[in-house]
């Protein structure tokens, strides 16, 4: 027992599973807390293994690794450190013990001692919400990067910080914007609820969407009763925090209106063209498509950069048009779509466009990205 | 012949030649130049080829590449732009032809058109001086790469950020030190002159370094009657600018002293121990080295990040001693003996510590560094 704390602890763990854990903590939390107690980790070793716990008084992680406890026991340790710490050893196991007032790090050969805080202090770590349905993370990754890409990074205008999830029967459907484009991907899902509806934030959904993005089933838990919090957990992980503020309008109207003019294209390679072209099209980036004939052509011109013009071979079926887009927000709709042929569908001059796949992609997922046209100069 | 400027040029290269020129010489130039004319990069085509130059009064880079020239003719055009659109082509071949008062970047689906910028406004690009002497590339980037990173980066006091080149016989020596660490590399080479001692900036032989490793034979350059200016150069590339200030003083006081304890360490192991520990060893990240039997140990403490300490295999001659270092410079003074055991010869409490290589390096060069141990807190 500890004099100071009244802790004891004493673990040994793979230190790569460690590492991993505690470097996966440190990234689904904020970078800068104000709240020093806040940048502590909760380390927790009882005879199942080892969990690793954060919160910022809203997200809610916790990591749960194998480990073999000779001494069950709780800490808080200042979470970065020990996470780099961890990363740079090069020992296959790893010994975390407590040491009087410190937590050491034990490999053969080295030491590493970090002072322990202060664990009645912390506030805790919610536990989550009550499952309301199931995902297969593969699917959840590969619609939710490019929904969650679509989201404005800007909070001051917290909506549309946001993915919104909601649940379609046996489809869930996100759906991000920034108010200058938009996505859509819907995936199947195994509802335990109905009537889901929520807006969360979509950086941290991004990078959960990494972390679960190799499990066989991830667990989205919500209480349909009391829908202020969320969380997802997968095997060995749990990430909740509470829903931002009520969704945003529905985004049909965008998806389902007739088009003027469809143009096949590989997405790749518009997407080579429109990255050459940027930089000869102005302070703004603003890049034209010509659609004619057999052909899509991306211009750019600026009198002080010069001016580019590339011709890719594309099937067009409607009038020919010129519509013209930002560069950056034409790139990243056309990477959702990386590999593939997409179809773009061009409406009138001030209204979307739509970009949707040709082919059904894996994992049932369908994506469906709308992107403004801007006036041109 | 064009109207406004009377320039004319049509010449085709493999694209992957052209835009690596374009690329290095971009990295050879100051990145922000005051003068809009020298942002500028001459290309010019003859029956030999394509030549492109650039410079910002001080430096002058040409580099050659092979071609084919319809239209022979000399241009002046935007740098990066040039350099930007060259890198992102993915054809295999490159016209670049004058089109009324543009440059077009031609492949066969696309057209770039930079402006011509006022070819006689630009000041030229100095030829470089005469042959001084002669190395091998690979053994220049071997002894340059360490030497240059010892330089200081701060301007302000233009003399530590030099490397000192000075010939030896058949041995070429390089110093640079920020006053703090210094390291000190000879290498064979084959003189055309004698007496050759001058300070040249570290930023751009460090480039240079790169850039010449694969050539045979590199010409270092420089009149011994009038040596204001030196240059390198190896088939299709010349790399000239204008000497330092006066050498610094002779490092011979540093390298031959008497030592009062020698180490034999695997310099990776020290290094890897010195980056795990560094988090724990303060503000300035003070890393003490304990020296005794057959160990040596790396330890670092902090009130605040707590203490960490990592104990090596080495073999020690002389008498158990500690010293501290700060580990930023102990670091990069390990690397540049990556992969080989390295000597640490250890003096008196307030004097430079040597780090030598063990086994003679590839190519014929010496390496020598050293770094000044800090007062122990």
């Amino acid at each position: 027992m500890n004099a100071v704390t009244g802790a004891a602890m004493d673990v040994t763990a793979r230190t790569a599973d460690l590492a991993e854990a505690a470097g996966n903590l440190v990234r689904l939390l904020p970078a800068r807390l104000l709240d020093p107690v806040l940048s502590g980790l909760l380390v927790r070793a009882d005879p199942d293994g080892v969990e690793l716990a954060g919160t910022d008084r809203d997200r809610a992680v916790r990591l749960r690794r194998g480990a073999t406890t000779r001494v069950a026991g709780q800490v808080l340790v200042p979470a970065r450190p020990l996470a780099e710490t961890l990363r740079a050893l090069d020992s296959p196991d790893v010994r975390l013990v407590v040491e009087g007032s410190r937590l050491a790090i034990r490999t053969p050969s080295a030491r590493f001692a970090l002072p322990l805080l202060d664990v009645d202090t912390h506030p805790g770590v919610p536990e989550p919400p009550t499952v309301a349905g199931r995902l297969v993370g593969s699917a959840l990754a590969a619609a939710l990067v490019p929904v969650a890409g679509a989201a404005s990074r800007d909070d001051t205008i917290p909506l549309f910080t946001g993915v919104r999830v909601r649940s379609e029967g046996e489809r869930l459907v996100l759906v991000a914007t920034d108010r200058y484009r938009m996505a859509v991907a819907s995936l199947p899902w195994e509802p335990r609820c109905a009537g889901l509806d929520v807006l969360l934030p979509a950086a941290l959904l991004a990078e959960v969407a990494r972390q679960a993005a190799g499990a066989a089933e991830v667990e989205l838990r919500c209480d349909p009763a009391n829908p202020h919090r969320a969380a997802l957990s997968w095997p060995g992980a749990a990430v909740g925090c509470g829903v931002l503020a009520s969704p945003f309008p529905d985004e049909a109207r965008y998806l389902t209106s007739t088009v003027d003019c469809e143009v096949l294209v590989a997405a790749d390679a518009l997407a080579a063209a429109v990255r050459r072209v940027a930089p000869y099209a102005g302070p703004f980036s603003s890049v034209r498509l010509a659609v004619g004939g057999d052909e899509l052509r991306v211009q750019g011109s600026d009198p002080a950069s010069g001016e580019a013009e590339e011709t890719l071979v594309a099937r067009v079926d409607g009038e020919p048009l010129t519509r013209v887009y930002r560069a950056q927000y034409l790139g990243e709709a056309l990477k959702a779509f990386a590999g593939t042929t997409v179809r773009l569908g061009i409406r009138g001059a001030h209204q979307s466009t739509r970009l949707t796949a040709v082919e059904p992609a894996p994992d049932g997922v369908d994506l469906r990205y709308v992107v403004m046209p801007i006036r041109p100069r």
